[in-house]
């Protein structure tokens, strides 16, 4: 279904060219400040066409938030937000099936009743209402102390090899119009803009982490923290794969290279590695959550492909015209940065409920310590 | 939480060295006949003891089925099951955390309460359960068309490079006793057997498809097949990355490679290649899904390791002496098929609801059609 | 939180003095028809200002549809909506908490965060989304033959004791602008009436029927019909009892007053009788589902009251002047006939999954069946 | 579905004549003291055969916890407990539908798959597992001030109207066999007792109350906790209305007789009345919490009843000579209190999350606080 969460709750809606696309959250604790210029800086981040290695589309993008905050601050009741989509084109798409795109599926699933003008309810443009959310997040976790950074890892065959040696380069390299080390970014701008000039585009790997969480946040099993982040993620179209830590690099390592050893700082446990990407069971360890995801190349290219058209049903060419982004990793880096955030946020909720009781209950004689209160009636 | 699922809802528990592990499974339609010595030959797969390469603790792990089943067949009612645990010795381990291991977050979240022996909720003991769903999960779908296969395709540096040229092909890799093609299986084999002599563990990448999948199975966003699947992965201890299809290759891929270009079969709408690992959008497009989940190194391991005493609060050395598996893919194999058979049986289930009226409910005139039926009172 | 329901999915946000209220509706099937004038006919029943014994504030209540509708039928996507506030005036509220009203509550709880302007997310304006999608859904039901209606029952010391003896008698009580049997229905009239002249309101008790339903709607204990209908009607404001069928007057009965006794009718069992209204064991035995839901008086009176000043945190007396319905009753009776309407449609959806294999699955060997689909890599 | 709550979480299974029921409970924090003797105690009100006006079948009831707790207290892991079905005779009950049972509305659901000796999933035996979660959970409430009790407030024609007059008389009447005024207990013990001679069963209604609560706890709309407790209450077999506070009374109350008018007491908001039983916006104000539940009259009754018979599909009489209570009120009283118990605690957990940041984070710059947090790598 359209929801996610359990501490925090998002509710997710809308269509690429239909009236707007929009988010409920749900759980945000009341009299929590929402700097709304910050949030517009994330999602300028995501919005079309600030680049030539994006699409050209253009979109505010402003969020219209409807309930949930005021006077600046959150009421505690849920938070509406929408954003008005403005600059649809709608015959920019056609009956013919794009090949690795959603159009088929809806077919099969909808049987033709589904708005897929633009990608419909599978566009990318719902990840305008997941940065909106992830934003907001972001502002409750920096507060307590917790940042959330999002790096472009790999585009094509370029990959970044020089990770930041601390937080405060991470954040720069975060912060860069295109969030890459100076030297493998330029690479991959070079890369993105081969691929367009090709009528081609490009996948790419994404990077989140979140620095100065502290420990014991997620569930074990079901509710671990790497399985409600990549249910997340993995609704951002493109994404076809989310590791954790080293993640798939585990597969070529022995336990003695990937455990990450303990000892103690100051009375604190710490490690001397972080193979494992601040997690553990399904539970934070305190260091640098870090988690990369996999995005597979724009469907949507302008070289003649071999498809199906769904009105005709019959066997065609299909060479797209309209504007798309060459490579989404750019504008996809605030999405998983988002995901992250709202995964962090909802794991911080659920781990302040009721705390232990002192001594753990053992004076406790389980009767009732409430009569005073009184009876009025 | 401890549940997962939508139209089929999973709720598990148990400690390793509690009396029992178990899970119930709500949602199964009624009527089904379930095959227990089916169910018993998938559990043996995943139970501990059967080779050289895996622990050498022996559990029989027969599935005790409390309610939901009853004249071999399924009720409609929740499936209950519990597994004992009968093998447990808790003297093998001690309050020193083991590195890359929950110890140290469980001791984070739960102030010293959590029950670890063993693992304690985070043991890989967890798996037999889900296990046992997923065989119950299997049946049903094989019933209609759709069968689950797993295989490892990864140990250490010895990558399975030869795919399956097709289902039954597919099917005789699975089937064996170390699911790897028959060369490379050896090799596989070998890297197991020496991690094991030197005292070390090794990680592996496991592979689990479905064959004969109808389309149109999932849902947008949040409730993308992948994002089920995905969490539900991510559960199985030691699981630390997932991918689909091509995975983190497409991050190498042009979108002229990627994209599965499509054609007609016979009236229906085929695509040529399966990068996406049979699913588009969060939604099966009918070819087979693809999954691979990457497995760390089993964290205990007998070389001495630095690691922090919990109990005396000071930094130790670490010698693990108790039984423990060089390598969990073997084993993880059957847990990773099931956790897909369980995230398409969950689909399925909900893709049975209320089918689209004829005609759209043009004719339809919103108005009351069952005043026919008699108002007994 | 605010998400309600399984195969049909909830998410309500929205203050009554804020930019919008309004609703996502997931779950609906693709292709359906929504007929929007119906469903502003169901909206005016709800909305304010129609009649001398509701409040004179007036609201336009046209939702705006923003997702999941395209030419006039469902995609399949989410279908959101939102109502603008429009007449709202703020100056009606103080910082004196309303007796019998969530002032008091919400301070306890949001620490004086919550936008409490108008009754803030818990006004009553809140029922208006909720109208609305029960709009959606009577339709949806309406076209599988189940009509959903409401009738007055009881205002103050009056009570409508003449049942409607048929469908067609009910549906002409429930078309009524004030919707009771005609005599019963002036004496409601003028006790609302009375109590609006003496600066006070008055309590009542709204019933809705569910008729021409399928039997076999509903799951066993927590997902009973009647826990998630009751759910539902619990969350409008002013409800404060809801019963199914009999419902408190089972207290006075023995067993062989209460039972249905069944018969044969042309091969299908029938009840004599229909004391448990429609409903045994939580699922639905295809007579008549009647729910009947207590509302108590609007606790904006015009009598002067003891209260407490929030922002002065003194003791004083509260004379509320703004427009208040004497009797939320007939403004209910399209929210409680909305509630049962949204719990059946879950239902309907849930009940459609995955049939009972042919045979019980007696024949069928737990085999693959699917090796036939090709290997499309 | 079997799961009901959000920060807890409770999965149910389990039939009547089947091996086990039990129940699965998840979110108790860890480190609770879990006294057995308690929850025994709580068990055996609800248990059958302690007195006359009970059926005679005797079983022992006693829960075998399979996980979640560990040297007597909460691990913090989900809490698995089955009960053992001993004393079942599954001649008792024949293919002749019961009257008011679920007997019906199985075979309309499950098509005959059900398991229904005894009542199947259907079965009052249900409740001993929650039972056994309201009194882990009373355990935990207690330790936190908040006491939860039940009374009979009337069965058949018989009102026990002398409502106690502190927190310290309702305890007596609670904790008497037969919870309700000793002079009104009387009475319904004999109106019980010529039901069952008649071979007939009758009505009734059963109290609860939660004591020493602190306000604040629920949420708005959906999440109101009349919403949760009326859901878990409607689980119950034999509920069949649910009312809190004046309930189906304030249907003849006018406003300014049914508020609760406020005063300050030592700085704190107090209400000189409590008509609206504790709660306020589906939000508690401190005040005790209250609410009725109505129960029928048990199906099983042995005058003769015109039914169906299921197998031979043809009308028939039936005289039910099993042991069945002649009234479910006495041992469905513990039950209501557990629903009322757990709804408290799920809404005491969820209430317990993220606390506002002081000052309502003006001072908060939304930067990052966490870079001091070392980059461990």
């Amino acid at each position: 279904m359209n929801t996610w969460g359990n501490a925090l709750r998002l509710s997710i809606f809308g269509e690429s060219h239909g009236p707007a696309v929009g988010i409920i959250i749900d759980g945000l604790p009341p009299g929590e400040r929402i700097d709304l210029a910050l949030v517009g800086r994330e999602m300028a981040r995501r919005a079309p066409g600030q680049e030539t290695y994006a699409t050209a589309r253009r979109e505010a993008d402003a969020p219209e938030i409807l309930s949930g905050l005021w006077a600046g601050k959150t009421t505690g009741a849920p938070l509406g937000a929408i954003i008005r989509n403005q600059d649809s084109q709608s015959g920019d798409y056609d009956t013919k099936l794009r090949p690795g795109h959603a159009d088929w599926t809806a077919l099969l699933k909808y049987g033709g009743h589904a708005d897929m003008r633009g990608g419909g309810h599978f566009s990318g443009r719902l990840t305008a209402p997941l940065v909106f959310a992830g934003a907001v997040a972001k502002q409750l976790l920096a507060r307590r102390g917790t940042t959330v950074l999002a790096r472009i890892v790999r585009i094509g065959e370029v990959e970044d090899t020089e990770a930041p040696i601390d937080s405060e380069a991470y954040r720069q390299v975060a912060d860069r119009d295109f969030p890459a080390g100076a030297a493998a970014g330029e690479r991959m701008k070079a890369v993105i803009l081969a691929a367009k000039a090709a009528g081609d585009s490009v996948g790419g790997i994404v990077e989140a982490t979140a620095l100065g969480l502290p420990g014991g946040l997620g569930e074990p099993f079901f509710g671990s923290l790497e399985s409600g982040a990549a249910a997340l993620l993995f609704s951002i179209p493109a994404v076809k794969g989310v590791e954790f830590g080293e993640g798939f690099r585990f597969a070529g390592l022995l336990g003695s290279q990937a455990n990450d050893e303990l000892y103690l700082d100051q009375g604190a446990i710490r490690a001397y590695t972080n193979h494992n990407g601040g997690i553990l069971g399904g539970i934070t360890n305190g260091l640098p959550v870090v988690v990369r995801a996999a995005l597979k190349p724009t469907p949507s290219i302008a070289k003649p492909q071999r498809t199906v058209d769904s009105a005709e049903w019959r066997e065609t060419e299909l060479r797209i015209s309209g504007r798309h982004d060459p490579c989404v990793a750019p504008r996809a880096a605030p999405a998983v940065a988002a995901a992250l955030a709202l995964s962090l946020l909802d794991c911080l909720l659920a781990a302040a409920r009721l705390a232990p009781i002192q001594g753990g209950g053992d004076s406790a004689d389980g009767g009732d310590q409430g009569g005073g209160k009184d009876w009025a009636e």
